[in-house]
């Protein structure tokens, strides 16, 4: 099946693996400010890289936090132009001391690559790159036009580059994307990813009381914002996993049976799940829906901490005045972050208890998406996806958002191509993060065959 | 009415209170483990002071913590014995941009004296010295036996009194216990603080997941044990205040129908109670009681703060592994802290909702208390105060928990006189904490008649 450029790929994996180990060393964290220099440094180092191996109108481009990194190469007339994806900034390290090597020092261990930003994104980014290489070096030429637009804010909301694509710059003018920041289903097994659930970022303020005051003292008398906060929550999703703000469901549209039925047929253990994955006594959520189906196609709400009040050692008496909570939902195909904030807000400003104010803020927010799988671009992954690894591909949601996604669909008007090479243990966002080696290769010669697939 | 105790204590008025505002002037915070000089200067200050007066046998009794002070004076044979107990250290004077002049320089201010400590205690606990430096001044002896103990330790838990004190030394052999460490109902209106809530203060512990997971990959299959807290606090109290822990209320002494209607007759606005102390929208709490039942003689339940999970600003999509919950409930006669915490421990494990793991703990308790009012220097403390105040005394009680008064009744079988003059806007534990000068003028003569009306 070899072309010259997988041919190429597989003599320099070497090398490929030692200029990834580079980038891995470059401290990229985005949300931390002291690592600003860090997240210049590799956007410099990856625009010299592209230049290197032979894109053109390489430049970074300035926002308001950390820049993007841009590259195209346009000379395959008449054939389509994919938009890669990919972000060069990773997330904190910490917990430290739970990292068997440190996280910033890559180190090959059981056919895999360890450190942070291995797998998200540093390592998956880096296939694409390697791919264009082996494609100019070999070729001379790309069988398609190609762009490159790479960003240092993916860990902490993506704002530079949602405004850059919002802006529909000339420069991201495309047929396609190629984002590869997913994970196949299994080992071994090809894998697309075609749904994202959306989401609505809330924070919920209660206030009582003018000022703290003492719990002996008030306690009978006073209302307690940190007692509402939780009625308050108790009511947003029943012990069955069901949430009940009104009309939460109404526009939801379900997966096909089509799409059910092959969910069902994907080598999935819930019980393995539960004990490796998860690791609690039992599974939870809406009762009459697979774990599947209920992490890729239902909304979800979960809270992700109630701050304010006494949270130090010991006890301290007090009636806090307001607690905040930080409450998320997770919505599918079919529901809008506007309309689900909307419900959300007027449910919990009818619910509240006697003796608080309420007040429900949104923090951030995104689309969910699906990608309609009978386009050109999904059929040439397919192909060549069997091609390197020998089995048909599965489409797969993931729970989770990737904003950009949503973006290109709805300022560029692009269809994307998930193909990630992940896995599900790779600790992503973890101590811990992997990549495995052989995914790193094949990955590679995926990426080569699918740019020859798409621009045949 | 004068005795010549009260008039030398007339006399030296403006000394006394430059004496108070040195001691206000050292930031005897005993929770700032950089005070802890300031905590031992202040106490070796009090002992010199109880010295120079004519108190005998005074040393500080080192404890696990900041000393105790001892001294007495036993030499009115035939006559009973009081242990005047007061506290020397403060709260922290945090946030101090709210204060209007610095918390330790003492200021008079509109017929007040401002400074962290003023009230609570420094200013009542040195009302004993005072007024045992009046009598022992002008008559050489006292009208009754005295002992003196003073801690360091009350605004952090007090365990180095408690320990000593239940060790029962011969040092604190007493017939009864003075406490001014309490209030007047209202300016003016001379008042005996006769019953305290005792409490259980606990820690709610709540698992799931064995790591933090990403909510958008397991949001809907992973339990968020900050939902399960949240359902968990939810079943502990209705939405009108009632506790649902089962068993509960079975052991509650109501008070008696006379109490009843003396709190009836005090002087209580509910509204500008509500409006002034605790500027809420409403008061809360149990239907079918009063504002003063509820505070006084009802059971509740509190939660703090519920730390755990992300608390920053913004963001993190994360299922915490673990939420914690600080939940404390105020005990009223009749009920006992063991039992009441084998209720709340049985409860939460039997409503813990389906894969989390939940367990209670006890960080402190206290019992709740009942003084008799029918003993010898109750009524010897309303004589004195109808004598300074020209009014009759009321009995109140007092929602929070003063523990030493429990460990008096329990170790040393010692009846308390808690006998205050705060006001209920003194701003205890909070900026701008304040001490009425009349108040602390006419609570120094109150307990000099006290002393010898106890003494007859």
């Amino acid at each position: 099946m070899s072309s010259s450029a997988v041919k190429y790929a597989r003599e320099n994996h070497a090398r490929f693996l030692d200029e990834l180990k580079d980038l891995l060393r470059i401290p990229s964290i985005s949300t931390l400010p002291e690592h600003a220099g860090d997240c210049r440094k590799i956007a410099e180092k990856l625009a010299a890289e592209l230049k290197r191996i032979g894109m053109e109108n390489v430049r970074l481009i300035e926002t308001t936090g950390h820049p993007l990194v841009y590259a195209d190469w346009l000379h395959a007339a008449g054939k389509p132009t994919m938009l890669a994806y990919g972000h060069y900034d990773v997330q904190p390290a910490d917990p430290l001391d739970e990292w068997h090597t440190p996280p910033f020092e890559p180190t090959e261990r059981n056919g895999n690559l360890y450190a942070r930003g291995a797998v998200d994104d540093k390592g998956q980014m880096f296939m694409h790159v390697k791919s264009l290489e082996s494609l100019l070096k070999t070729g001379g030429a790309l069988p398609l036009n190609v762009r490159v637009l790479l960003e240092g804010e993916e860990e902490v909301g993506g704002e530079g580059i949602a405004a850059y694509v919002a802006s529909k710059p000339a420069d991201l003018k495309a047929d396609f994307a190629l984002v590869s920041d997913t994970e196949l289903f299994a080992p071994g097994l090809p894998t697309l990813c075609v749904g994202l659930r959306g989401m609505i970022y809330t924070e919920l303020e209660v206030r009582g009381a003018k000022t703290d005051l003492h719990s002996g003292m008030y306690g009978g008398a006073a209302p307690n914002p940190f007692v509402a906060i939780a009625q308050i929550i108790a009511k947003l999703k029943d012990e069955n996993g069901h949430i009940l703000i009104p009309g939460f469901y109404d526009d939801i549209i379900p997966p096909s049976a089509e799409e059910l039925a092959a969910w069902e047929s994907l080598p999935f253990d819930e019980e393995h799940y539960r004990e490796t994955e998860v690791g609690s006594r039992v599974l939870v959520g809406e009762s009459g829906y697979g774990v599947l189906e209920r992490t890729w196609a239902r909304p979800t709400l979960d809270v992700h901490g109630i701050p304010g009040g006494f949270t130090g050692a010991g006890a301290k008496t007090v009636i806090p005045a307001k607690a905040l909570a930080k409450v998320s939902m997770r919505l599918v195909p079919g529901m809008t972050p506007a309309k689900a904030f909307e419900q959300y807000k007027s449910y919990v400003t009818a619910i509240a208890p006697a003796g608080v104010d309420v007040q429900a803020r949104m923090i951030h927010s995104g689309d969910p998406c699906l990608i309609p799988v009978d386009n050109p671009y999904i059929r040439a992954a397919t192909r060549a996806l069997h091609e390197v690894w020998g089995k048909d591909t599965v489409f797969i949601r993931s729970g989770g958002s990737i904003p950009i996604v949503g973006d290109f669909a709805k300022h560029l008007k692009l269809p994307s191509v998930m193909m990630g090479f992940g896995l599900p243990d790779d600790n992503l966002h973890a101590p811990n993060e992997k990549f495995n080696l052989k995914n790193f290769e094949l990955g590679i010669e995926s990426i080569i065959r699918f740019m020859e697939e798409a621009g045949r």
